[in-house]
């Protein structure tokens, strides 16, 4: 057996690779892929269209949002939130708690609006989600920029900033993966390459009451406004993509919802945690309340067997465990799609590499 | 036997879906799918390469052009183009044969380039590519747009403007059908949805001497000097959607490539023109020196019968043979993959509906 510890893109259910292998060349008697066919025909429709409500069901998503299928990922984004929401002379704040916060802060800025960086954890390492206070933000703000979940550094916000300003969230490494309520948002975003679909794909979810006022042009597939008014299909969506995720859609819902899925992780995540908690060999760096429960990062308390750790976890069976290239060490990338057992055989392969090298 | 004429989406050769399908689920013995490899991992890495070289030896491109795999389709590029390409008061002239040449032109003219839009081919109802004089166009531009070929009307240059002024083409439903002298373009695009692969990848080559020219701000997804000085890896690619591209190219290369695929597409082409042109029943709209080979239009002359045709050729196998909602009457897209075969079907029934109902 083996485990795909990718950080993205990432292992899908299996049961939905099953059903897309098995309907490749053939989608539903038509003949042809769901690749080949018409973004405007009735199977596509149908395939968007589900998806969609699929989607809002499981964040329940009220009528007051439009979602939208975006080609392209979270950076995209970066690049299409503040065209999109802030108006003449308005102002936002970027909570910097890692990397893709700071390139998009760095985006909004380089485009010319007038936005804030704060609360820089660099000097944690970014093993910290720190508390936002109201006086750390400034007043009069449109948003409030997070990104909810820190795929490098294994970071996550364990509740949101809740101080009645509307948030933005790059929540790419975590959608679908805990419960969440949708009307603190003004926006969220989220590439799709972890716990939805293919990468190349994302989901906007955007407050209706932001759409229409923008005066500024705005590039025409990064305007939200165009982009909710045809339903995603301005252009050709990245069909394919759309449906793969209709499939991850339907699997979340046999398998509970959110709610479900959320309790799984932790058990999960805290299964991997508190066993390196326990250990004098390994170690997670991330401060206790700002652990990530789909990303784990932790280190070897001696770190120049690293090299030998992935050479023989990949003889394992289990791939993709090395950390991101700017931060070492290991992570275990365990979304809604990691089966307990991948958890299990990692830890026990953790013990048994620790009995072997101490 | 059924035969898949969509416009894109569209049929991609038969033997690529087959090999896509049986690796989809264990992609060369890794144990995973392409689709949830990381995209810096060996594999993909060997994936995006031999793409990129692939298409190389297929257009004969050479070193003095990057070649960029994209997320989304050419509608970004029509935003993209003048914001990498024009420089402070530089200007461009766009040819308005078709509604997407149109939409490039005031993409560019909404985000406040200076850009004219030539000869437009309104009053023809886009069936003539117009012969453009050096007159027409304006001196000292910086490039000069084209369409290459227009999905919509079944129009296409038979011999591109030769002017010694850099064109920049949207080549989406054309490019890889035909042999081109790149040296002769700036930069072309093209969405992959039609002889490339999914939707929602684009591929771009760039003129070298055209990157890192521009002082103003581009949003990043959009900068094409960053794009290719990362060699499409700054963000996630569409890694799946490359990966079947990835297949495309190595069948057009053991097709002969694309010399070989030309003759096969105007032997296509001429077969199902002939038959139209020497009908009473039915007749091709286009110009004889303006038709494209990817997209042949077509109409009864008795357009009552439109319903039925369609119809009776959905139930004998020939789908998607409607024409696009603005144009109506029918369209034959017969791309790359398009067998001989599934024309001489097409013929048959066009034989056969005619005896029916004349």
């Amino acid at each position: 057996m083996t485990y795909n510890f990718n950080a993205g893109p990432a292992m899908l259910p299996k049961e939905v690779m099953e059903i897309a292998k098995n309907e490749f060349l053939d989608y539903q008697n038509s003949g042809i892929s769901v690749m080949e066919m018409s973004h405007r025909g009735v199977h596509f429709d149908e395939v968007i269209k589900t998806a969609e409500s699929d989607l809002r069901k499981l964040l329940n998503i009220s009528d007051n949002y439009s979602v939208i299928f975006y080609s392209g990922g979270a950076t995209l984004q970066f690049s299409a939130v503040p065209m999109n929401l802030l108006l003449e002379n308005e102002k936002a704040d970027y909570v910097l708690t890692g990397v893709w916060a700071k390139k998009s802060f760095e985006e909004a800025k380089k485009l010319g609006y007038k936005v804030r960086g704060i609360l820089d954890q660099k000097e944690n390492n970014y093993t910290v989600i720190p508390e936002i206070k109201k006086s750390d933000i400034e007043e009069g703000i449109k948003y409030l920029y997070i990104t909810s979940n820190n795929t490098l550094y294994g970071s996550r916000y364990k509740n949101f900033p809740d101080h009645g300003i509307p948030l933005v969230a790059d929540m790419t490494s975590e959608l679908l993966s805990r419960e969440i309520n949708i009307n603190s948002f003004a926006c969220i975003f989220a590439g799709a390459q972890k716990n939805i679909g293919p990468s190349g794909l994302s989901i906007l979810i955007i407050k209706n009451s932001y759409l229409n006022k923008q005066t500024k042009p705005i590039p025409v597939l990064l305007d939200y406004s165009l982009m909710a008014k045809n339903k995603s299909l301005y252009n050709t969506p990245p069909t394919f993509s759309v449906y793969i995720a209709k499939l991850v859609f339907e699997w979340c819902l046999k398998k509970g919802g959110v709610g479900e899925l959320e309790k799984l992780n932790e058990e999960k995540a805290n299964l991997l945690y508190s066993f390196l908690d326990k250990s004098e060999f390994y170690f997670a760096p991330v401060e206790k309340n700002s652990r990530s429960s789909m990303n784990v990062v932790f280190l070897l308390k001696n770190n120049s067997l690293e090299k030998n750790f992935l050479e023989e976890a990949e003889l394992a069976g289990l791939h993709g465990l090395a950390g991101h290239r700017d931060v070492g060490g290991f992570r275990a990338s365990i979304y809604n799609a990691m089966p307990k057992e991948g958890i299990e055989s990692l830890i026990n392969f953790l013990e048994d590499f620790k009995k072997k090298n101490s």
